[in-house]
């Protein structure tokens, strides 16, 4: 279903030949309407892909016609030459749809540093926009996928509207959004203001928080777009909760999906001073590699929780600290506490409690373990 | 040489029992003057094991008789019987030696989280003690081993005077110290102001800024003893120089024997506004786990370079940045430079320099690869 479970939107799915592989490598999101709004929040990464640079443009004026995506090239550190082969992109599909190129967002993915041909690209906007349908979602989610071995995609209905989107992500899934890129689409009769408002409630706390490898993306872009074609305008919370919602799903998705791991890890920080203290003890333990290899080993190495917490600026007692792996408080005010030996570590979710003792500030941060497997899909060739 | 090659120094290194293995665990390093001045760095962790918070009070003297060190437990999150197993040990030493405890350092290295088996310790100490000689100091050096698989030792010899050392660690080597233990001995007359100064300017430029996996120990601790037992005080930049050139030397040590790796990384940022930002940038770069596996599988995969860049917050544009990958520049202006393919990436030192365009400072940090043997050697076990 995809993108193309709200009304009013149409998309496809094709293979422009920009992959090796001959997979499918080129997406088209089209709203048809009758509304064009949108919102979009982009990697808080300074050195940003050409995609990103075109697309923060179009998304200033709060409405997007089409979207197109691209995997097999991510069209970064690509300098003017890349720039322009995002705009005669976003100018293809203008041509082809009969709207304006400043209403074309443009997403790329793939490997940094090399130009994407743009023989087979323009082509292939054109052979997409052939391909147009009200059940392409599922097509255009496989369309851009990179090394994800699944395509991800999340609907969510509710009283006469929908909130559909897909994501690919698999690597590289890191804060300030996470390695990824996302569409959304609604047919509620929302404005710009609301769908940004809603957009960035959501990312704050859900792909914002899925951090599995500490690598930020030149390229992460969450786009969502409303076509009002269900003619009804939600509240705002009610709207607000079935975008979080897809947001989330998506994420879990790209978390259970990245790239090597075996373990989904659940880092939750509570009793914390601030909510930024909470994220950032999130963020140093999910990131912390000897840790991430323990688990992966499926020992519960508490001390290596407790090394990492101490290198943040987060407040805090050393000799109040407690953790707790999958519910064994493993660690009582800073020292040995249960048997480590009763932690139950066979199953893929791991589940860790940073109790901060110093508030009531809460954070849950999502990462993976660090495998060999990880290391080989990043080391055994270029991506 | 060690510990030992500096006039005025005893050492000896023993199997007390604490590892399994019946290796040496435990070393045992006498200053036998006339002076005894010590100066001491330590982990800037805020989770700090027992003999870090013992022996940080042991400096504040200025005087240190006596270092005790084991590995086979870190006696880190161990409370305050943590803390009185480290007093009681040095209580132990300064009896035997028939000095106060108040000028027996304690250094502990090995899994966090466990207390040491003090009937154990303290024989250790006592044995280490009937075994204390000049020609002791590589004995001490290999007793301090945990996952290292040689031990370190560096000596400088200049007029009339030595500065001499050994140092441990393998994992866990980042930032505020790498982890590990160092002992540096020096017969020459230096107060206790100019061991401070000496090892502070030393340890700045050296073992800060060796970050083989971006994880702070809890225990990390570098001491410097002077002895003046050679009768001769040096030019301050003289001794300074001479203390730099062996912490140097032995943080390449410590590199070059990192869990797992098969590159030795060094990242040298140019140009850079500030020192502050190349430090910044350089361990930015150093800690991309994405970059660790690529160049692990011999890519010069610039452009994970310029994706770790733009997380900082340094002074650039992103379209002046340049790096170049074992002398060859493969990215220009932000952009493609030279051919990736002429980078020879077949030797254990990779070389990168990452030029910011944006000022005159300078930071060069060491790091490793990201192997499938770090990930074995930290999840089979626990360390």
């Amino acid at each position: 279903m995809s993108v193309t479970a709200a009304k009013g939107f149409t998309a496809a799915g094709i293979a422009a030949g920009l992959k090796e592989s001959g997979n499918p490598d080129l997406a088209l999101v089209v709203n048809t309407g009758p509304r064009r709004a949108a919102a979009g929040v982009f990697t808080s990464n300074r050195v940003k892909a050409a995609p990103v640079l075109w697309s923060e443009q179009v998304l200033k004026s709060g409405q997007v016609s089409a979207v197109v995506l691209n995997s097999g090239g991510a069209n970064a550190c690509t300098g003017p030459q890349g720039f322009q082969d995002t705009h005669a992109t976003a100018e293809k599909a203008a041509e082809v749809l009969g709207t304006g190129a400043g209403e074309v967002a443009v997403c790329s993915t793939g490997l940094i540093g090399v130009l994407l041909p743009m023989d087979k690209v323009l082509p292939g906007v054109e052979a997409a926009a052939g391909q147009l349908s009200e059940h392409g979602g599922e097509k255009a989610a496989i369309a851009i996928k990179t090394t994800d071995t699944v395509h991800k995609t999340s609907v969510v209905t509710r009283g006469g509207w929908t909130v559909g989107g897909m994501a690919k992500g698999a690597g590289m899934l890191a804060p300030g959004l996470a390695t990824m890129l996302v569409v959304l689409t609604t047919d509620a009769d929302a404005d710009t203001a609301v769908l940004d408002r809603a957009l960035r409630d959501a990312t704050r706390v859900t792909f914002d928080r899925i951090d599995s490898d500490g690598c930020m993306s030149t390229n992460d872009t969450v786009l969502l777009l409303a076509s009002g074609a269900s003619g009804v305008t939600p509240e705002y919370d009610d709207f607000a909760e079935a975008v979080r919602t897809v947001c989330d799903d998506l994420g879990q998705q790209l978390i259970r999906d990245a790239e090597g791991a075996s373990k989904d890890i659940k880092v939750e920080v509570v009793n914390a001073a601030t909510e930024e203290d909470a994220v950032q003890v999130g963020r140093t333990i999910a990131r912390n590699n000897l840790l991430k290899c323990a688990l992966h080993g499926e020992d519960p190495n508490w001390g290596r929780v407790l090394s990492a917490i101490g290198t943040t600026s987060a407040v805090f007692e050393p000799d109040r600290l407690n953790v707790a792996i999958n519910g064994v408080r493993v660690c009582k005010n800073g020292g040995v506490g249960e048997d480590r030996e009763l932690v139950d570590m066979r199953y893929r979710e791991v589940h860790i409690v940073a109790d901060l003792a110093a508030g009531d500030a809460t954070a849950t941060i999502w990462t993976n373990d660090l495998t060999a497997d990880y290391v080989h899909e990043n080391s055994a060739y270029s991506s």
